[in-house]
């Protein structure tokens, strides 16, 4: 007897290829896409455990935290988020919110819902909150918890923490950190700053798919989620349920074996390249694409003291629709680039330059079609001038690294 | 200037295979887990967000529902659960649960977490629950939401819904179902039964690998979530938010693209190969994987009138310990089953045939491992009978059947 599953006609999708120089997702290694693949395992399978085991202690090593309850929440960064705001906010509290791009906002509306009570602190979106400002705040306000978006995706901005973990502990509340765009590409120092629960996503600096929400949480929080009178509003989120599977193998939810692969490999590969070598090389490419703009008249949105590495915020010149710009380099470069959110729609361009998209041939190209779009945009430039600017930035750093 | 990620060491994790037999992840297709690999799609791009909409489509012939919001949430069944409740049970609501099983158990702590006063309904473990019984239940706590387990995942027991869907809307309420383990393996019908919001997960009869969960939900349940004074205690799973997202395409979160890839790849088979003969096909295997159990002196847990085909859950016979039992079908087979949850762990295995699982060879396999197994724990029956009992019922159903 044939099985009826037999014969049936293809059924793969068959999405083209595009270079990912958004917000994220990313650009992933051959090699990471290829664990996708990999046989599944059940959730509870002895050798999944294990894989699992290691992704929570290189996720340790990259959050730079001995925080136990580390694992990778099953859902995309958003889903760190409200783990993150889920196990730290309690109905009535008060909530600090730095808001100075869409995804602080995106915290208020979060914390909002969990019946805490908001304090904004708004600032320019483009420009870093002082972090004095920030301070004076906190001990003002005496919030139970203080929740900062340490990258800013919408604007590329990075937030300063000055001072900001002590203040927090000073008031006796608990520090949020959302390092979406961050963790991988930029220090991020979560029991140095004293964080106290942070929360990343797979498909950006770290190098993964989609799919996974790397999550840190310390005792300090634990103790007093565990001090609530009733558990959280969310069962597929709580903290204590999770470390239960992640840690003590308790039945909880079905991961996906194929994201953990490839989260697993991606991590497998930061850790060979080094963390700090893998900081710099973020810098590096960062440095090299601004210089390019620079040289083909693009404005960045931030100043440089407080441009993220791997998103660059770019002014959309003058003449320039947004959506058809993004369209051209589309369809006719493979590229594809962010918009702006909100306010910043129309605004400005966002590029990414995250994990294996960071890399020194993705930046050029995409010099390269820049100066194509901006000269049939009335907007010549001298030909080959952001990628030539973008080579000197290259050539000073391998004339001042020693060759290993 | 090389990129320093070049050279790097392998860094692919090395899994062993298993026939995956166990409550799910189900076996996936080989051509399904090659979508995984296809070059990830950033989530606003236009061939993405087309991929979506034929998911939503396929989806819909699924579930049988014209429900718009109809989609995959961004997590495992367990979210979809959590979402099916989070949009339909409003703190002080009254949460009519049935309670035959783990899932039950489940429905009843998300729903206490979420602020619903739950009224259990609760039955035998391995029975169903009399349709009649929770009618008149139904009709006496008069709740806001009801929420029963279609196909108990922890007993392999189908729950009979005549009558509930009349009853539900006679008082008022939402029907919020449980098919995690049945879509694409039984019969079900959303809006034939009157099910108000609906959820499964990809990775056990749909033939996908885990990370998504299909959900639907109707006009009756959205228009009572609009009208509510607060919104749910989520964002990541709000309903109108996850319908921007799908249908709007306002962004909401990062979806990943391979997981999208696999699971519409998967309803692609689905629709390929007929959704009443997927049906006929889980009922086939589920009879002669019943028919071979019986033959090795095996005992099911529930009734053959109401045991789920996908989900079969036979006791363990008298001198096999549970878990070494299981480790020798894994170690000297290859074989994953599952063990039993609750009251029931120690007492029974859970056998999945499920999606591409649902396969005469894995019915096979299983039944000479378990004869091998029987035979060395002091159970000897005569060699092959297992098979022969389950080739017989292959055999009368090919004679019965029409060739094509």
């Amino acid at each position: 007897m044939r099985d009826s599953t037999e014969g049936a006609p293809p059924v793969l999708p068959n999405p083209p290829k595009r270079l990912l120089m958004g917000p994220g997702p990313s650009e992933v290694d051959p090699a990471v896409l290829q664990a996708l693949a990999l046989p599944p395992l059940g959730h509870l399978d002895p050798a999944l455990l294990a894989l699992m085991a290691e992704l929570q202690a290189r996720l340790r090593q990259v959050f730079r935290t001995q925080n136990r309850v580390t694992l990778a929440v099953s859902g995309t960064g958003t889903a760190g988020l409200e783990a993150a705001l889920q196990n730290t906010v309690a109905p009535g509290d008060r909530v600090l919110v730095g808001v100075i791009g869409y995804f602080g906002e995106r915290l208020c509306a979060v914390a909002g819902r969990l019946g805490g009570q908001v304090v904004r602190v708004d600032g320019e979106w483009g420009r870093p909150l002082d972090p004095a400002r920030l301070v004076d705040a906190i001990r003002a306000a005496r919030p139970q918890v203080v929740a900062l978006v340490h990258a800013e995706t919408s604007t590329g901005v990075l937030q300063p923490l000055d001072g900001i973990g002590a203040a927090v502990r000073e008031v006796d509340g608990l520090l949020v950190l959302d390092t979406v765009t961050s963790l991988g590409g930029h220090p991020v120092e979560v029991d140095a700053w004293g964080v106290d629960a942070c929360y990343s996503g797979s498909q950006k600096c770290l190098g993964a798919p989609a799919g996974l929400a790397p999550f840190t949480i310390g005792e300090r929080a634990l103790a007093r989620l565990r001090a609530r009178p009733a558990p959280p509003a969310t069962f597929y989120l709580a903290a204590d349920l999770l470390a239960g599977y992640w840690d003590d193998h308790q039945y909880h939810h079905t991961i996906s074996a194929p994201l953990v692969y490839a989260l697993l490999a991606a991590l497998r590969q930061i850790a060979a390249e080094g963390l700090e070598q893998r900081w710099a090389r973020h810098q590096l490419q960062h440095q090299a694409f601004r210089a390019g703009c620079e040289a083909l008249g693009l404005t960045f949105l931030p100043e440089e003291t407080s441009s993220l590495w791997p998103l660059n915020a770019i002014q959309i010149p003058s003449g320039i629709d947004d959506l058809r710009g993004r369209t051209a380099l589309r369809d006719y470069h493979g590229i594809e680039i962010g918009g702006g959110m909100g306010p910043l729609k129309g605004k400005i361009w966002r590029v990414g330059l995250m994990g294996y998209g960071a890399r020194q041939e993705f930046v050029l190209d995409l010099l390269g079609a820049l100066e194509l779009l901006l000269a049939t945009h009335a907007h010549p430039v001298p030909a080959g001038a952001g990628v030539a600017a973008a080579m000197a930035v290259y050539t000073a750093a391998a004339t001042h690294s020693v060759p290993g």
